[in-house]
């Protein structure tokens, strides 16, 4: 009998992968020899409760890598070893664990709602080639090309530092620190803040980039779980209380993926639970300036007394994603300190992108460019937020975003979400399943629609396809259900 | 008696830095109350086995931060507590270490031989600026201020993929990851194929960067000694036994620090000790494209018939540092990994400027301004290595490296180059002693000579003052030898 070890559920690897993995792995050290017979495919599915499809598949993979052989009516036999590509034992080393990474995105015909990034048809590209020329034949272009300082371009730094001073979110204590978009600040503050084992709370759910550097760090996550209105603060309190975490991660404007946005009475909440806890507040605001409606809240940041809260924030998400450029603002010991890490992480942030992210802001046409992505913002959120009160089941929910990139859509149990994407897919249509985003509590009935990148009646249409789908598939488990079958109670 | 522990000298933190961070938080802690006395200069001096000198300047700088006040004839009172800026324990969270970076550079009137870095008056502006112009009025631009891909911008991978194929560097088994310059590359490395307590074998010297990024990982390092060609093999062999390292790191030109080369048949045998053992090799060979007199060598990358080494490469070193543009060549699971862990350190690298090197690669603009570079590389390194023989003294020892950008000075016992460096920099002239190279050897009578990005006469001029230094400070130490006070043996 093959020595299967149970298939992981939870695994991003889809079942027949795992199985075609182990399999492989079983040739590779000899466990199954060349000329050795493998089970018929019904035999294995029922031996590891899995579907027979599932079986063919792995062997079919097996097959195309010419690891196995089949033959009509005597089952499958072990055709050679994987080819050992080198001395190194790299399978080792490398482990064979699954990138938790989401695919990447199949075409998209109708709607790709799975990415949260602004819509390149937006890009002002005129005014970005006047900014660039400008950049370039001015008397800084060798200064720029020469190797920079880890703390960020000088010039760049003065003027972030500046506006934040003028808006109240940078005191005297403050510093700042120019990193290679958010991402980068988060890995930052995982190296120089958490010790492997200490805790972490994160929003539940939240963006997988965060998750991610944390967990890679070695941090414990726990999730706190998010409601209409962001961040529960019972259970922030409860779960502070009982984890003793060393920081918390928030998005208090539009966060990712739900869309919801923290009030102004529960920041200042959060700040009185976080500082009572001696608790790090790093406040992700990469979203704040794409307010669609109503008028912007404090930050945490700008609301905190202390100096201690550390502000996130990046030029991604309202200019040119590709042009890798955020921030950091918060007490100068710790920006000192991240500076550090960001040193021995790649030196210091690429300057040509700084200078002209530079330029773009100091010469007014960001502010320009920011009211038409205001615009266009608000005419696609209204158009996704109609599209779900029409086209979705009366059962789901679906949050009210005022700003930002994604709104989050809750299906009535027993949906979910995962297992429905590749129906979507199949009608050309995408989004991100909620088990991308979970952190304690899972989030299998839910999913993210990113609708930013996107124009009104393509997000109409997606919308109205998932509608269609949820709603046939919510007719079929009805049918289907157990309850009719349900004995009389005695 | 104040309670001081003792302080490092191993530390690159100076002494009276050291002595004053430390009476600094017994201030802070309050184990020093607000009005208690401070013991005499000459006293502590004594206690601690210090110059006084040393404590003096201690306590002026406690007294310009208003945290000590001294009475002439009373000594030296707590005047108050340093101002805690916060809640969070900063202090406590970030600890005290000292970072182990070098100081700012200096102001340097006559010449700066601490930066390994191209002059910015050799970068060909025009060139660049027509490169610019190119790409962002190409139908590209819209592609490349999107969101990208972690791997790399598409056709700049492919261009060097190809590049390295011809070469005979990268095999089909190979792949290519692009990163925010080498520096990433080394710390990607260390998070994906190192775990904590794991050893990893460094040139001994070797550049700052590279220690940095294992070191931070958590890696134990073992120096393997540099010879005047290059890495050591014996003690390799020996140490590779002993040690049983994960990695390997070797730079095959013109190492930094020391600008020298492992010759043809060093690079087979350094192949061959490290597959027997299992050892992964990362060649560093950032430095290859400045080849100013002989034939390139092949790489090791190149003379590997098992496809295991992994290669770094860089823009940084030939064209515009302040673009932080580097790559990774090994076999493709391996890359598959870094990607990942790339993809969750900062999600990819700046697209404007892979995108801009790229065009100024594929147009032969690269391979023009590399002829320029080659000339002036070569002009400088005779005039570096001709001022040495010209202006140290006879028993100093230097390096002749034959390109790249440094070359490595020893001076006689006992003679100490981070201790002469301040003399030098009075007179005009820096330079990086080799404590900061240092990892399982002292090297504290070398120093590091960066000729690369200075004209001739001041690279000549410059190492006149050094030579004329380092003379008068071996005159003075013979005349106060202790050789003549010893008394005669009985």
């Amino acid at each position: 009998m093959l020595q299967i070890t149970p298939l992981n559920p939870e695994s991003e690897t889809s079942f027949y992968r795992q199985l075609y993995l182990q399999i492989k792995e079983l040739i590779a050290s000899g466990q199954l020899p060349t000329g050795g017979r493998l089970p018929a495919t019904r035999e294995l599915a029922g031996q590891l409760g899995l579907n027979r499809t599932t079986v063919s598949a792995a062997y079919e993979l097996l097959e195309t890598e010419g690891l196995i052989s089949g033959h009509v009516g005597r089952g499958s036999f072990v055709a050679g070893s994987p080819k050992r590509e080198s001395g190194v034992a790299w399978r080792e080393i490398l482990e064979a664990s699954a990138p938790i990474s989401p695919a990447a995105p199949s075409s998209t015909p109708v709607a790709g709602f799975s990415s949260s990034r602004p819509s390149e048809l937006l890009f002002p590209l005129e005014e970005f080639r006047e900014t660039c020329a400008e950049v370039i034949s001015s008397p800084d272009a060798q200064t720029i090309l020469q190797l920079g300082s880890p703390a960020g371009y000088p010039p760049l730094r003065r003027y972030l530092l500046e506006l934040a001073r003028a808006e109240g979110i940078a005191r005297d204590s403050d510093d700042i620190l120019i990193t290679s978009g958010c991402q980068q600040a988060f890995d930052l503050v995982q190296r120089t803040l958490v010790r492997k084992g200490e805790t972490v709370l994160l929003e539940d759910p939240v963006y997988l980039g965060q998750k991610n550097a944390f967990e890679r760090g070695g941090a414990r996550l726990a999730g706190v779980p998010m409601g209409a209105n962001g961040l529960d603060l019972e259970s922030l309190e409860r779960i502070t209380r009982r984890e003793r975490p060393r920081l918390l991660t928030v998005t208090s404007n539009f966060q990712n993926p739900t869309g919801t946005t923290l009030p102004l009475a529960s920041r200042k909440a959060l700040l009185g639970i976080t500082q009572a806890a001696g608790v790090i507040v790093i406040e992700n605001d990469i979203y704040g300036g794409l307010t669609y409606e109503g008028d912007p809240i404090p930050t945490i940041k700008r609301l905190d007394e202390t100096g201690d809260v550390v502000l996130l924030r990046s030029f991604s998400k309202l200019a040119f994603p590709g042009l890798r450029v955020g921030w950091v603002i918060g007490p100068r010991a710790l920006i000192e300190k991240l500076t550090e890490a960001k040193l021995w992480s790649d030196l210091h942030t690429d300057q040509l992108s700084q200078a002209v992210l530079l330029r773009f802001a100091e010469s007014g046409r960001l502010a320009k460019h920011r009211q038409k992505m205001l615009e266009a913002g608000r005419e696609r959120l209204h158009a996704a937020l109609s599209a779900c009160r029409q086209y979705l089941p009366a059962q789901a929910g679906f949050t009210r975003p005022r700003g930002g990139m994604s709104l989050w859509v809750t299906l009535p149990a027993p949906l979910d979400a995962g297992e429905l994407l590749p129906r979507a897919e199949r009608a050309g249509v995408t989004y991100l399943p909620g088990r991308y985003f979970a952190v304690s509590h899972s989030q299998s009935n839910s999913l993210r629609i990113s609708f930013a990148g996107m124009a009104p009646d393509r997000i109409r249409e997606g919308i109205a396809i998932l509608g269609r789908i949820f709603t046939e598939e919510l007719e079929r488990v009805r049918v289907h259900s157990p309850l009719t079958e349900t004995p009389a109670m005695v």
